[in-house]
């Protein structure tokens, strides 16, 4: 038992290597196979059905995505504005590693399957709401410190970062650069310490 | 040779409606010209290779978004920040009509696309510019009106409101809603009226 699933989970991490690097549907099932050194008729021992594989790729990336959120964003050593920008950093970090070529694996499967498939569609959109709930919280315990004085909807600013982030590695996707990033953090920044479009920053 | 560009476009615009409702990859080439109704053998006629098949549609998607942008944010009848909500809106009208199924062409192809082909992610990069170049000369215009006093870089915060649109359009097509479109535009008006995070909508 062990053994298969220390086999399924192969599949899925090369899997996920793969998907991530060309997308769901050019990532061929031989290649993967081939990649996580399994023989090629056994991949209906491990998954139901293409579409089960695919379940399980977007709850992998879920959960690595998930637990890097958890560990900036409820990191309470630090103030929780900080840690926003601590998650934006670690996302860079991560992103320069690969030459800012990837973007996000779950932005990236969104557009890509929300539109032909339905059970993708509603794991994705369980999985983005699980994000913008940590960012939300976080943005709960600013208003707590007094750090951030946000009106009624605290989660309308948290779907706000959220959305601007995606945005902006589909952009450094686009753009081979972490321009796009840098972009972003400067703007939230401004955001987040109430420096609007509308005040003078010079002149 | 008006028939032979006739041929070319129909493929084109066949193309283009399969590959938004499925992607690029998974839009297969036979589907493609079974649509519209082009003889199986005679693609290469029309197109050099797939990529270059690829390329004009990606040109036609910004053709037309553009247009919509210049339709919207050049409407010199209407002060420059309401151009940006007419742009939301007739985006959300168009989004209506399918669902909230199929979000922005270019997005989705720049997710899928621009890691593995650098013909497609240059081309790409080109017209999410121009659409970001549109935005930055409507709040100039904003800025020289008065409306509008954001300080040194006004093509930052062209990119700020174009990221967030980028990511609330996925964020749409995830939860088949108009919903993060609309907390989009609450957010976006506040921040372009100066209301930014920090200030108390109530209590």
């Amino acid at each position: 038992m062990a053994a298969a699933q220390t086999t399924r989970e192969k599949i899925i991490h090369k899997g996920a290597e793969l998907i991530h690097l060309k997308g769901y549907y050019a990532a061929g099932l031989q290649e993967i196979l081939r990649k996580s050194e399994v023989p090629k008729g056994s991949f209906y021992f491990y998954f139901k059905s293409k579409e089960d594989f695919g379940l399980a790729i977007i709850d992998h990336f879920s959960s690595i995505i998930e637990a890097l959120f958890r560990r900036c964003l409820e990191d309470r050593s630090i103030p929780p504005l900080e840690r926003l920008d601590h998650l934006l950093n670690s996302h860079l970090s991560m992103f320069r590693k690969t030459g800012y070529a990837l973007g996000c694996p779950i932005g990236n499967l969104a557009l890509e399957l929300a539109g032909s498939n339905d059970r993708f569609r509603e794991r994705i959109k369980t999985a983005i709401d699980s994000l913008i709930s940590l960012i939300s919280a976080c943005l709960e315990e600013a208003k707590r410190d007094g750090a951030l004085s946000i009106g009624a909807d605290v989660s309308d600013a948290a779907r706000f970062i959220f959305h601007g982030f995606e945005g902006a590695i589909m952009h450094m996707k686009v753009a081979r650069s972490h321009e796009p990033i840098e972009s972003f953090k400067r703007y939230l920044s401004d955001y987040l310490k109430g420096k609007p479009a509308h005040k003078k920053k010079s002149g």
